[in-house]
């Protein structure tokens, strides 16, 4: 009998959810997705390490909050499973993490400029974004964040927002559900582009006031909006109807 | 015996339409287009509530002017169908009409730059593209035009043009026919980037003159003008041939 | 027996450029490519008035210079065939003419900024590149170059150079030879692209000297460059191997 | 049998990475890579004159240092071949080379604005990007590197570097392999947009430090980092499971 439990179809959903990430340019050979396990909130599903393009089923894993697979078979993990865990546990509203380089957000992370909602769409990366930068506390690095207090800062950076950048490497978004979390990530790189080109006119710009950010958003995260997104996106990444 | 009525035929122009918007970067996961029913002025056709991507032939429904479905069965509707009821109440020369969020008209929403026809083929947006903002009259909402009063109030703002655009939301464009309702909307995102990429040489941009705008816009709404973008669209959205 | 005439292996490489022209995003739903007849200098081919991209080989027409169809057959025709045939007129070293709307290139249409080649690649488009604009001569108009006077004014303007510009409209090439003419094309559109991204920088840019631009075109005028173009551009058209 | 030996392998991987660089845009219709003969460093693989997008098995030369086919069977070459060889002799560390002139890279050979990593993942193209001019040296030229003395030329601006421009007309990349020799070039690529983005916001930006570059790059040559980019690619490329 095939396998029809819940663990399955969650994961089915984060596959298409990395495809997803892949085809509308969020995500590149490197970022990652996770999503906390519905019937135990102190562990996280995530893929095995590889690029999000091609993750497959036999590819998601289980980890603790603290990183450590449940059942690693000899599979490779990414080094920056903190940036889940870590956020996982700062955030019990929380069950759907990702990490990305989407490159238009990048100028906001490397230039003193803000990155606030444009247009309505965007009210789903919140009002704020703040911007993390590992050298006041780490100094040089790799530049992963790949330790726990690495994470743990990361954490108590983004506070109770939606997203966050990171200073010249990319961003992070969390949602209640893998749904809203891929419209999160997909209007935060959305309204980057839209910001670089508007400023490009040189003229200044009127960005959503905060209650149109506060009830824009409220009405995206309706299973009504959500869905009508997240249908499109599958549709575009070649699984139409799923 | 095959379906044959004219109601048919044009479902299929409202889906052919609906894909070509989305393949041609105009139209997104929200936006959508809707034609009077050449039967019944006081009706017209609108997709239920979906992307524009994936519409098919069912999801095309029948409304009233007031937005009243004719045979709802079941199916869920955009809620900013006031849009298309207002806009026919108010131009009874417009028989079809579109609302999309294209980046590149964006801009001009929420920066103090009027966008015009800057080369010949955007002589089909019009001399004079208004802008509508929902702030004024109506402060802070979620952003859409879901109701009747936000309706008529947009249609004011149109006048007797043939696009205008929305502060930090997007556009609408309204056309005689489909035909060059698409070619219009096209054109109006195509002349946006244009603006913008001619703008970043930071020096005075020579527009169209009114009397060019109008002799253009005339000649490219000829039927053999208009066909043979429509036949190009068409093509690019995987329907060589219809 | 099949069509072996020097004719049919003429239309079938126009098909080819069309087809080339449209999938390097220089030419769109409108615009157009000629071929002089290579039997007789009086006229030439052109496809009936249709989007290059669904051009095929029965629409493939022959002209005088003056624009008369040899065998019209009920063929709908493109009302810009003055820019052909007074091309051909003019210049008797050129046998292959395009017209098109590549984005990329109408802002130095409308902005006081020379068009120069600013890579190697670019030296096919020549030092120098004419701006003609309708308005001086022939007032407020359709913005089509669709009279005999007009096309010789055209011409004037292009003198001895192989690309020219149309204001708030599109640009011109010639060629020795269609696959000179469109490696012309091409590289036109794309130093555009490359002028606008420069220049965005705000700083005084390098452009290529007047030796460097005649010895890097004369180069890349050579059959094994022209060819090496070719055959890529038939590969990304789907033509592999013709 | 199948030819099961090292020189067969080498030349599939050389046809892969000429197809993944035409994916990813980092070369053209003209640019090549080469590899050194793992069983004689004092030769080179390199295709016959030929676009990257169509490159196959049989079109894999061997090449002396000097530019010397080994077994030409007619086969049109490279005329710039110098840069692979000369390129081979200076850096003995350097087993694969690659010359392209991917767009974005260009504006930073003719305006005096420095490349430099932005990003965290852009560390693989190393602290500095020296910038070769031919003009001084050679004056008015075709642009090709064509000759030996430019290729020596060529290589004494690289230095030590992992990357370098060409005024122009493009850039090199060499790797101590083929893998990362293709990630270099990609994010070669990626930095180049991603500050001319940033630039556009008009405000100062913050580039990766000395010891980011230098701990970054580290980390991602590293054969787990490489891998999942090349397998990235792979799959993008259309080859998926290679």
């Amino acid at each position: 009998m095939p396998d029809y439990s819940l663990a399955e179809l969650v994961k089915r959903d984060i596959v298409l959810a990395n495809r997803i990430m892949s085809r509308e340019n969020v995500i590149d050979d490197f970022g990652h997705i996770s999503l906390r396990n519905p019937e135990n909130p102190n562990r996280y599903f995530l893929s095995r390490s590889r690029s999000p393009e091609i993750v497959t089923l036999d590819d998601i894993m289980e980890f603790t909050l603290e990183g450590e697979p449940i059942d690693q078979r000899g599979r490779p993990m990414y080094s920056e499973r903190p940036i889940h865990g870590c956020l996982f546990m700062a955030r019990p509203d929380v069950n759907a993490v990702a990490h990305f380089h989407a490159r238009s957000v990048l100028p906001f992370t490397v230039a003193d400029e803000p990155l606030k909602p444009l247009f309505h769409m965007a009210a789903v990366i919140g009002e704020t974004v703040p911007v993390w930068d590992s050298q006041p506390e780490f100094g040089d690095t790799n530049m992963l964040i790949d330790t726990m207090p690495m994470g743990h800062s990361l954490a108590k950076a983004l506070g109770k927002n939606r997203t966050a950048l990171i200073r010249g490497h990319g961003a992070i978004a969390v949602g209640e559900n893998l749904r809203n979390l891929v419209m999160t990530s997909v209007y935060l790189k959305e309204n980057a582009e839209l910001v670089l080109q508007a400023r490009s006119l040189g003229k200044p710009l009127t960005y959503l006031t905060p209650g149109e950010v506060q009830k824009t958003g409220t009405m995206l995260r309706t299973p009504i909006a959500t869905d009508r997104a997240w249908d499109y996106y599958v549709a575009r990444a070649g699984f139409r109807g799923m």
